[in-house]
């Protein structure tokens, strides 16, 4: 955990740590904000998971939650969306290879070489943070988008790991939606029968653990009816009887201002499980 | 005044509006937050000016301002930091020309014709703002670096225009620092005689008004000892008699993360003064 970005941000201090990943094959980067009462104790931890084409500066820049984490004790690790570098494999489009892991463990070539999201969100990356930075052990997670369905994913896969779970706009049901068809076609193959593990409407049906999921969503996103579609995660939750709080939120789009918008109300969510 | 982009923040709206200007010769883009008590009633504006290479965009995706503004009623105005287009005359470098006009009228070729961001900032924004938004005619001004200059100048020379100003991390006095020397040289011509009159620190001598000046200065920042240098307002202001609060922050960088930490204290400390 080699640092390479220091700033002071509301009394704490926003880094960038770059790694080797044994997992992904790759140097990654990863933002990690450390709020002022870092310095005398551990703290738990808020993993952000980013969307489409962001990298690990998208967050810490736009969103404001560094007031916020810096309120309420609570470290921020906001990781990239991908595996990066000259011999990880790509594709053209926005939507695939680089800048878009779906946070799943690829199957399929040229992706499963590097491909390793799930791998890298849930084990490797805790295990560094919590080796190297001032963190307790007590983890939440959120996320935007495609970081979104990557939260609600990892926390409904991974009992016991995660004191509570949120997201914003995310893909909650990637396998009938054109962006999750197009990367789950391309990481995990033809066959459609192993991509209802990496879809959150359907893993809520056999979650082992009723961890509540709070879901803000704009009412004015431009994604909500072609990507997005939230009803399909509610009426799985009302089915399986899983807790779920979905807000649709008038006007807004899906863009960082929704985010900044709402985001306090997130953290302070997630405080409250960490804090308990 | 078109407006180009609109996204709900924070129960408002952050806009950006293009529109012809006259005095620029140009096309220009400004970003506007209009807090949500902006739909039944007029409200006084705080105008920022923002930095080197920076945009309309940089200040309504970085700083986290709306919240504060749509705390206090208060509408934020953005503009751009040079005229824009194919006919404006640029430079080599990021701290000449395009993005670099440095809030000052330009006498000297080839940038006399576009370069008057003075008269833009101090009249013909506020008379487009006031004609075409629900502002009340209220104003205060407030920058970053090249654009906290530009706020302690405008203010300085604009006597009964602002109810109040701040700046961050300021170029209190660009006669004596290379960035104003080669800005100043270019669009004012090698007679230092001419310089004077938009420095901050020469200004507070015969300033007419003894408006207070409330500064930021981050204590970590990479620029303090070659291009900021606040020692010389401070001295200025003392020999003056002129208000003046100058706040170290140390760790601080010229950071957007240093500005989002303290815009709160400065729309508080406008908000006072715009709704006295």
């Amino acid at each position: 955990m080699e640092r390479i970005e220091h700033r002071a941000a509301f009394g704490g201090w926003q880094d960038v740590y770059q790694h080797r990943s044994a997992v992904l094959g790759c140097e990654m980067k990863v933002a990690v904000y450390l709020p002022p009462q870092a310095a005398t104790q551990t703290l738990p931890v808020l993993y952000w998971l980013s969307g489409l084409t962001c990298t690990e500066q998208n967050f810490i820049t736009k969103a404001g939650a560094q007031r916020y984490a810096a309120e309420h004790g609570v470290i921020l690790v906001a990781p990239d969306t991908s595996p990066r570098g000259d011999d990880v494999a790509d594709a053209e489009g926005y939507d695939l290879g680089k800048g878009a892991g779906f946070y799943l463990n690829a199957t399929e070539q040229p992706w499963a070489a590097h491909y390793r999201m799930y791998d890298y969100i849930v084990d490797e990356l805790p295990a560094l943070v919590e080796a190297h930075l001032p963190a307790s052990g007590a983890r939440s997670i959120s996320g935007h988008s495609m970081g979104g369905h990557g939260a609600l994913v990892i926390a409904l896969k991974s009992p016991g790991r995660y004191r509570s779970v949120s997201a914003f706009s995310p893909i909650v049901a990637p396998t009938r939606v054109p962006w999750g068809q197009k990367a789950f076609t391309a990481y995990l193959g033809e066959d459609r029968s192993a991509w209802a593990a990496w879809d959150a409407s359907e893993l809520v049906a056999t979650a082992e653990e009723k961890l509540p999921l709070l879901v803000d969503q704009g009412g004015g996103d431009e994604f909500l009816d072609t990507q997005l579609q939230p009803q399909w995660l509610q009426a799985a939750c009302t089915a399986a009887g899983h807790p779920l709080q979905l807000r649709l939120q008038p006007g807004y789009d899906h863009s960082y201002y929704f985010i900044s918008t709402f985001i306090g109300d997130h953290i302070a969510h997630h405080a409250k499980a960490l804090h308990a």
